[in-house]
């Protein structure tokens, strides 16, 4: 079974559909049905952003050519993925109701144009959503062919209008109670800040306030809550009309404007929108940061499967740089997400748009019309391979590593002054951690600092920079019953306000478990070096003799944890660089500083081996990638991934049986590009 | 006789002169009139930028200052071309009549500043402009020291007033008609962007919408509308006083602002100002692009001389390095604007302010303000050697060869998504075609789709994305009757809205004169190459063995056309890189991808001996390059120029006449930036 | 004594303190008091931004917590020095009294936030920055503890509401008496700008006129005079109290933003805010440049002893790495601030904030709160060695060498347009003159062109571009008497409104002077190169065979100078690159063009030989530099510092004794980073 979508026992296939930019153009709308069948297709995104056509004058609905639309795919047997209009907004509503446009952070408001720019504040655009939503839901919740909400588009962005900032400050009353509380934990006496009224406080504006972390980090956090509330208030009146309907919204990975760990109760499947650029760099490389993101989103509902809500057949047309998929490439990346616990294969867009900002965007369909095109050929292969693998709808990606890589602390890292000022690396160094455990084909959880520990041996957190409220209490009792944890640099710093701890760090009570004091920080210009002298101890760990450093060099004083390898040069020679701390049944180990990436590789090895994390013992070629998914009797799916252009062959440590063909395989021969699935 | 100043027998040579900068200075004044005759200068463009000085307040005019310049100036062998002020409105103006200043982009109204900032809109700016005009034209209009009205100054930018915003929405219902029509033409059922009412559209605001290209295209369309009949407005009281004597209005080369093929109407004379930055790179291409840029401007009215209006004799100020002109490259620079057709040189300025922004700009005299310095004296030289010149004052420049440089064409690829994002590279596309044709000493004209194709037997039609009214019809009429065709990829893509063309490209009805059927298109990122082998057929065609490819590789498939190269490499290897059609007597090349030089130089030396298209049969060096004037008894002169620091020789094919001398010439010896006419 | 502080022979040592932001802390409170003892610190500055804490509501004053403060310190020994709070107003007042409130130069009033943003002309914040100083100076100025009043904070920036606007109108009609003479002085009839009345004078507004030089400066020199003017607000009221307490406002080196020179009479002492980049490049170079700044602050009093008012003892949190200061490194650049004339080692911050923008601006104490730390351990052994120093307080620093550095004509080459159109390189050139005087151990000082020349025997005026009133006349002067001047390219080429000379440059009559005539300026591409043949004239005047030229040639010609070296190649071989001029009894020295840096090496050699110029005939190593200070007695203390990490030893030419160990000293042996103070 699909996910959450119990009545489709399939991995979805299709896209974004959009007839309603077609209306004019009806053989073309009866054109599109055929070549779904044609290309293996069984789900369509459709209504995104179509709320003109819905309701072309206020309060007049023309939902005609949407039954068609629903009706014709059905009965073709293609499955509706059904949206909410609400990415843009009609133009009699723009320009009855400015208030429904958003005010960006200049206090300028928008006018009427492009999408995503409504306001989530306004009580006309959350009535006007309310209506057409329960409009929909009454005529459609119960269709057979509709599967799944698409609640509105790639939410995002931030309206700084009268409203939003009135409802802003309400936030912060709920939240803090008085001033002073507010005062106190934003540290306001600082520059003469301090708040006497509740009205002052305004959003940071682009000529406003940028320096009072703690009011940042509110908003942000504000607008992620606000946004969670307007697609609450979007989902109300569609489980009204039919509780049963799953609801989604689609996500786009690393996007830095909201915490999407706070759509998890909101969102009963996920869903996001994953555009690599292949071919620009090492594909390789490429391949590892979008298994990264697709580890990303699934955690926020660990353990489930997740849609691949959008990607492109071909190329993006928004990017530098417009290169075409090589031939293979598009099977290889779509069933990444497959083996990363996607049950489904989406893409934007169905069929090119003859105009607008979107017309040369990759799609099923181009200008052509017909499927006489390499893309169209590759998809409708694609199509036919999916359907042999339905076995894997709704099978499970279970890791017993994680690592936490938390949405306030990457804010709260941006926003503060100091180290290298214009990226603090929170990313790079959460990859860092990754890239060992992933090329070691060991399935990982990238959670945050309010996701459950439980299940896991193994967690990182890297830079750890600020402790949102239990997450010290959380990682002390996971070490406690033997837990592994590995700290980094630039931990235990502030609290969930950004006041730093008094009384040394790491602070908020990680001394103790990182066996650690840590006195300052140095952060190495661009051409800076120094290196880590590793230890015995440390070579016990699996590490060898030297490894270089850069970018940061932490001075800290072993307090109870045993040293693996010092600094070897400058001023702190001789200084912890890595250490392990004994902490209840657990081990605690702290990197002082970034190393070059050899050193993750032998330390992550080492740890890896010492709790057989790995799903197969065997040894991956550089490029081929294992993933591991749970089938609904828990045995599992071996998904190996060639990202080489060349063949590649391998010994398995077992003898395996091919899902698709039955094939037993005790050597597995990898085409380039090529992708198996072993049982 | 000098192009259309028919009282004016030979070339001009001067510049812009301000007196009104210098009404307290009266020796000065006369001092200027001294040096002008000195420096061998017979036409002085006055009064731009004086309206300050016409019109100190409202309704008071002072016309004595320039009555005395312009008589003093006549009664010293000087004309004059007169300005109209509008390029700066007055202090008293703005403060009354806030309306006529621009509101920029972002909605805020400019304050009084500068110049060209005014409202091309706005009643009262116009009547203002009317009646000042008009007193001009009434004084001045029957002296007969004034030979040409200059209008305005440098036309550009666009203005977002409420006054405009509604003569855009007029300008919208007279193309459209309906909404319906304008909404699916500009495709805004993509995002519900459709329009329910015309108040709702406003030009692309920064905040604004960006995306919808239709929209951009006809903004940009309007703001060239717009300045037209601006400066039709202007020039109506000029013709009503004197309907002989001929305006023009100085234009900027490749400026991307406005699409000055539509000022061809209303300027008697097209003129320009060119300001290249010699000595930064090779000179010998800054010459090509120069000489291309002329060619762009005399296009607007092929055959016709033009007049350069501005240049600089020494070095600019407003550049990133105020470089000098070398001895020597005043001289060389200036006979080339009249190599390409120009019947002056003109300069900006002669005399440098004493305050101001451009206080530092090269001019013929400067703060020493004496005529003891080298660039007064190469002024002084140039000034004799144009005297010597004037038989070609009126000469035409005629090409049968030309190439479709079209300015909607290239907005359209500049707002478009995707391919290279930042620069599609329309013009360097346009410069590998016309480089070739320039190095061989082919005369060629730089013409739009909207332009005649009648007198060419060549016509390159590079990435011909957009398709405007007519121009597949001209195009295959063209070839019909036997003429030669060269196109590109990124062909036939959409309509004049940029509404793709659906069924295939190119569309448009181009499919069958290429003789191919395109699929898709890619991009190379930078570091990218492929190469194209070529067939026998194409070395026949004038080709070698094999041409490297970078930037774009278009996969297309004949459907008509032999294949001359196809790809050697990745996937596409062996599909088509260059085709040739035949379509009725013509024939119709098509290269599929960015090839190195060598091609063009290759390709199109085979199609200039097959088409006899040189003047004369002669090899140039490198940086020597020739350009052909016809006389007005039809008889050719031949210009050689050498760019280079060395002196070249050459052997003519047949035995010249110095144009200058008298003197027969079988050999050609060109000094190192050395320029002789040959009859 | 130091400095006008006259009840402490001590030099200071403390820093920013900041106890408002702990109210909340009492035992923080008392733990600083023993941390500055145990840190050695004597001077704390107290109150800076603290106005929401002294005013929490409007005319309520909290003086209790100030008063527990200072009370303390002085109980144990610390002095105050006392803020005046207006670099950050309070909230309410901001709610108030939204005219408090800066408007930026794009006309938006800024939102109550961070700081230094209030109106300078504003009534209302003058009274509210009147009645707070009035109530602070009435509580504090005769408290035994307060030795000095630190006005504000880093004045700077620039207001351009409805306010200023106007004050700056009325500065104008002082300045200029009639619309006549403005519109002259800023040639104004340049683009019809003339000014029909003074309402329609705006500053340049971000869209405004920024093409009016002479506007631009005066604008500049406006913000000057209206901050100057704001400042002796804030002091009348402390002088009404105690005319004997001294005032000082902490500037911010070559800040460009603020004339500084124009505060001379208004501070009683110059205090500056010094935050040099250390091991970002070469520390030695690093070290001149930080030198040169101290010495552009301390020449504003020419000869008195200034005050460092801030500086970090670790690594700020605001530039783009947070390098740590190596070991070492704190002493060495605290005690050249000492050498270079300071009478005190001040930091930012003494305690690390909990919250806000610089909670991790390196400061004394850190958020572990204790003495144990690197940082403190550094900044307590300094306190230790300043004790040794006391004899330094009050001691001068004298210079028989000056080099103008103006802030107008440094405004005005900015403005202007040509040259290296992105920085005309004036402070380079400065700089260029400096670096050799200063490593022959040479005290200079850096002047503008209103300071003095008394005392002088040798003064550089590099890039001398405007001449303000008086300069030239003082320069001949100068001349005349037997000294020895040294002038650059670009020199005597406007007056004080930016307005050009006539008749030749350089003008405002020194082309006498320099005996040499410019004809005109070249600026080289950046790969450009030119070179300097020397003649033998010219190798008695120190210099070697050839030089290297770059940036900019200016093309002059001799009128009475000598010529010593001439340009080696292009147009230009053989004219003058250097000149000598015998005017007077002195000498007038003319480079042409930019030189390799050997070039002013040699040059200025010669000069300081015949001149005499050197403290002590010694020959220091590369990054050791010698200071000199003349203590109370006009003895003179000798200041060796070795900025390399390696020691190094030097012969003294004399015997000279260590004023710390009271060692007699005949070579000196300098550790890496250390410095001795000889007698």
């Amino acid at each position: 079974m699909n996910a959450t979508l119990t009545r489709v026992p399939h991995l979805l296939h299709g896209g974004d559909y959009n007839p309603d930019q077609w209306l004019r153009y009806p053989e073309i709308l009866e054109k599109d049905v055929e070549l779904m069948k044609k290309a293996g297709c069984n789900a369509m995104s459709v209504g995104i952003f179509a709320w003109a056509a819905l309701e072309p004058e206020e309060g007049k609905y023309e939902f005609g050519w949407l039954d068609q639309v629903i009706d014709r795919l059905y009965q073709n047997g293609i499955y509706t993925v059904l949206a909410t209009p609400s990415g843009a907004r009609p133009g009699w509503m723009a320009a009855k109701y400015p208030e429904v446009l958003r005010v960006n952070a200049d206090g300028r408001r928008i006018p009427f144009s492009a999408r995503h720019n409504h306001c989530p504040t306004s009580p006309v655009y959350r009535e006007k959503v309310r209506l057409i939503n329960t409009a929909l839901a009454r005529r459609y919740a119960g269709h057979p062919g509709v599967i799944l909400w698409h609640i509105s588009n790639e939410y995002g962005g931030a309206c700084y209008c009268p409203l939003c900032r009135e409802a802003f400050r309400e936030w912060l009353k709920k939240k803090y109670g008085t001033l002073d509380e507010l005062n106190h934990a934003w540290w306001t006496a600082f520059w003469s800040k301090t708040y006497p009224s509740w009205d002052l406080i305004d959003p940071p504006f682009d000529n406003g306030e940028r320096g009072v972390h703690g009011l940042t980090l509110d908003w942000m956090r504000f607008v992620t809550d606000q946004t969670v509330d307007f697609m609450k208030a979007e989902v109300a009146p569609l489980k009204e009309a039919n509780p049963a309907l799953p609801v989604t919204t689609n996500m786009m990975g690393f996007y830095p404007g909201l915490n999407y760990f706070k759509f998890r109760d909101v969102s009963d499947v996920i869903s996001w929108d994953n555009y690599p650029s292949w071919h620009e760099g090492d594909d390789r490389e490429t391949a590892l940061s979008t298994a990264m993101t697709h580890d990303l989103m699934r955690s926020i509902k660990p353990g489930k499967p997740f849609l691949m809500m959008e990607s492109c057949p071909s190329a993006v047309n928004w990017k530098p740089y417009a290169k075409l998929k090589r031939p293979g490439m598009h099977e290889l990346a779509s069933l990444q997400a497959v083996a990363r616990g996607s049950d489904s294969v989406q893409y934007f867009q169905w069929r090119k748009g003859r105009g607008g900002f979107e017309k040369f965007h990759g799609a099923v369909v181009g200008h052509l019309g017909t499927g006489d095109t390499r893309e169209f050929r590759e998809v409708e292969a694609l199509g036919k391979r999916l359907k042999g693998l339905s076995k894997l709808a709704g099978s499970r990606f279970v890791s017993r590593a994680a690592i936490i890589c938390d949405t306030e602390n990457r804010w709260a890292l941006q926003e503060m002054r100091g180290l290298i000022q214009e990226d603090k690396g929170y990313l790079a160094e959460v990859r860092r951690h990754y890239a060992p455990l992933f090329r070691m084909g060991v399935n990982v959880d990238l959670i945050d600092e309010e996701s459950s520990l439980e299940g896991y041996e193994l967690v990182a957190a890297p830079m750890l920079y600020m402790l949102r409220a239990g997450i010290a209490e959380k990682l002390r009792a996971f070490a406690e019953k033997g837990g592994t944890l590995v700290f980094t640099y630039w931990s235990g710093i502030v609290n969930d306000t950004d006041l730093t701890f008094l009384g040394g760090f790491p602070g908020g009570g990680l001394q103790e478990l990182f066996g650690v004091r840590m006195e300052e920080i140095d952060t190495l210009y661009p051409a800076d070096r120094n290196g880590a002298e590793v230890l015995p101890a440390g070579k016990e760990a699996g590490l060898q003799d030297r490894y270089e450093i850069r970018d940061y060099t932490e001075i800290s004083h072993p307090a109870g944890a045993e040293v693996l390898a010092v600094y070897e040069s400058d001023f702190i020679r001789g200084l912890p660089a890595l250490t392990v701390n004994r902490f209840g049944k657990g081990r605690v180990y702290y990197a002082a500083a970034v190393f070059e990436d050899g050193f993750y590789r032998d330390f992550y090895r080492k740890l890896v081996s010492d709790l057989s994390l790995r799903p197969l013992e065997v040894d991956l070629p550089e490029g081929v990638y294992l993933s591991e998914r749970r089938l609904e009797d828990n045995t599992s799916c071996y998904i190996f991934q060639n990202f080489n252009t060349e063949e590649v062959s391998l010994a398995l440590p077992k003898t395996l049986t091919s899902l698709e063909t039955g094939e037993s395989l005790e050597t597995l021969v990898l085409p380039g590009y090529g992708t198996v699935f072993l049982l």
